[in-house]
């Protein structure tokens, strides 16, 4: 892959956005490898990413980022300037259930997915081996009704003593305090094992057979305090029967849940997921 | 397609079951070409379809079930007993949209969908035309807060008046009362465009705006007195990105909307389904 | 629908071309309502489609089209400008099979899909009634071995009569001769009843069974001198199983050939399709 | 899980192979949990699938065998029948790429895959670690044009000296000699990355890219002497666009193998499988 800048931007729509954009990047020779726009008409915002190569740029990023700024402030921009060859630090969070974790691991250690996996926490101890075979440093936190606090904090000065940039709960199963989802807000992402709206909260399996769905799904989306209420990034659903029962459905969304996120994890980490209100723009 | 007999059955769970209905069966002959069994250990119950040649039974359908009728007492089985060449009678209700309504039409019309269509009712005159090309009854019924009643014991008598044995809602867009629905229960069938149990009620495509689901849906169900509370037949999904509007979702919608009502009417007049309790059994 | 004009081009690859036409856009106030952008990295060439809020553009279609020509000369573009007001001119080809002919028309009916039908040509006589029922003239021309040459000049001359933008093969089931495919080059649509390139030509439900495949799938795709080797459009699957027949693959086929049909026609009649070489570029 | 016992039958078609062998389990007390028949009327030939509780028949696995030997030949069935608690011996086959064989031993390491995984063999020691972490065997057994002869001598002692009931090429990129192919004759299974009977052979991929397709495949399949010609277990999907490039086909195809191939081992080794001429009833 050749190395690219990635430039996100958003902010109220009116005429010549693109044009001062991408007449600022003509002026410095910059060479689009890639560029998605997004123009909501029925809130007037515009979303913007474009990717550039950064050979065909003498720039490096904060010079870029200087004489950008001008601009993003004329236009009100909330923009982004990232280097596709900073690989960002991302902490895992999981309790017992593997399939997600060892499927990101081995997307990682396959070189698929560009990341640095700064370590992973866990309220058990059960995948501990699986992690360190990895040489991924692995943080043990009980839960328990009465130390949650005390786990909570512990939780969150490990976040911030590895200066983590996304947090993924690949089955964490535990609800972190609000406080932690404030502070990293846009940058904890969860993967729920149902298509939600549909199944928010315990046993979406256990639902579903209740229910008698003929669909199972699994969604990725950022934590917010309201719990399973976060912008979704991304959704799938595996067909069931009549004929599977719970412990099937538990199989089945196996892997659901861990594509999705996967997926989630991947645009995130390309530039790719735009927050706005509670919804995301994709442009994947 | 060769003339054959559907035997249904449900009854609790048990050994044996098999073995006395397809003894039964053998001793008269019967070629079964489809079989399909299911035992839910959860709740003790078993389910059985079997397609059955009608040419190499001796029997009339009357005297097969007066056979049949001692095995399924010493079971205590309910039962039914189908012949493929004879056409369920269906009343289709709808309202101003057309895309379910043409599209039965039309399977019907090149002969895809075996069934007899008895008449069409409808709150409004728009589909008139195209119900009437095709040389089957219109009735409108207009139905006004104030005529809810009265509106509604034309609907009954209406669909009385016809011997029905399906009513299917093609997006009728209006609440049956509940002794409608408990009079004709498990033989009104309808099209939510949701994948229920998601924005169930009124407008769920606004609903899946405003939530940024990536995958609307449909569902297609029996009615009971819940409102999008009864059993599930079929469901499927459509992928849609930040850049639908909510009017491309009602149009993409339409496209599930059309194809799972059309495979709940199949599976439902080829007898395929059987409910149990608030769920279905789909021998697809 | 506000109206909108499409500008859509293609060209070789080089920095400054987004800018320029941004630029361009930007100079006479054009709002841009959607964009899409794609650099073809391996055979380095560009192509674009800006939509642009008529309203906002002081220009007439044509006086736009004369402005941007000095532009297009420069990138040496292949480009189109066109107006979503002005409904492009369809001609529709069958045979006897009905689905995907009662589903475009079905479409147009009830203003889903924006294009003047002009007429629809016919091999056989079958579909008259349902065609005329429109108010859509039906031409018959019917086609046998030894009348080919003389029928296929008839149809030729048939579809220019009509200044035919598009003619869709709509389950047509003749070959067109080189000639008219020629004259015709990316403006004939066909869809073919089959995941290509696995089963080309003939009978390919009957090849899809033979292979005992557990995916059927339809194709739609740009008609050239080669059976079924135009670029494609578009493509869709349905799972089947042993347990279904031929004439089950068939009937389950008609729905994945008449949605992808739509979807491919639908892109096409909005621009957002731009054949290079053997394949497409998609601006869905 | 209860433990069960598997009856799978294959025989021509005729009355009364369902009533007999449904009165032989009845007879000795078995209760079955799950059935399934499939007629082939277009050649004549019966498929059945019974799955029985264990612990509801006083047989033990030969006596049972014993005693349905007289039915067996009475109708010339092709049989088998399998304890569900006796694991099926595998052994998998790869080369350099690490993504089916990671998802199979985790599935394996997680409970999830029910079998003995006895050795793996690979033509490169990329994958040896990983293995050998699983406390698996892992043989290196060098494949080079010269080499071939020698190499699968040593292969097919190896696959032998295990006793080995399945061979799972998981992505193993290699050609097996024919005379290794016929005598595990519907025991080896191989995935392909491509939606058979499209891009057999080399870089499938590559192939998908050149055409443009729109949907990407992986098939599994049972390997027969001529390449990627045999019977068809599973197949699956994944939507591209012409913004993937052929590296991103590799990626995006990896988790359509991955899912195909553990669908499909997971329904070998739970005896779902018969193979009749080249194609596979599935009893899913």
């Amino acid at each position: 892959m050749e190395r690219t800048y990635r430039l996100v931007v958003s902010c109220p729509d009116r005429t010549g956005i693109v044009a001062k954009v991408s007449n600022f990047l003509a002026t410095y020779n910059g060479w689009i490898t890639e560029a998605s726009y997004h123009a909501d008409q029925q809130n007037g915002w515009f979303f913007m990413r474009n990717e550039i190569k950064a050979s065909s740029i003498q720039f490096d990023l904060d010079a870029f980022k200087a004489a950008f700024e001008p601009i993003a402030k004329e236009f009100s921009m909330q923009w982004s300037l990232n280097d596709s060859e900073v690989k960002k630090r991302v902490v895992l969070m999981v309790s017992k259930e593997s399939h997600c974790l060892a499927d990101i691991l081995h997307r990682w250690h396959s070189d698929e997915l560009d990341i640095d996996i700064a370590a992973v926490i866990s309220n058990h101890q059960d995948l501990k081996r699986m992690v360190e075979w990895h040489n991924i440093p692995y943080h043990h936190v009980p839960v328990s009704p009465e130390s949650k606090e005390a786990s909570f904090e512990e939780v969150t000065n490990l976040v911030g003593s590895y200066q983590t940039e996304l947090v993924v709960l690949a089955r964490y199963m535990q609800i972190l305090p609000a406080k932690l989802c404030e502070q990293y807000s846009g940058r904890i992402m969860n993967i729920h094992h149902s298509f939600l709206p549909s199944f928010a909260g315990a046993k979406p399996y256990h639902q579903a057979y209740d229910r008698g769905v003929k669909l199972i799904g699994a969604t990725c989306h950022y934590v917010t305090q309201d719990l399973d209420e976060g912008p979704i990034i991304d959704q799938d659903v595996i067909r069931v029967s009549h004929s599977n029962t719970i412990e099937d459905m538990v199989r089945l969304g196996k892997d659901a849940e861990k594509n999705v996120l996967a997926r989630g994890l991947r645009l995130h980490i390309e530039d790719r997921v735009i927050i706005h209100e509670n919804k995301t723009v994709i442009f994947g």
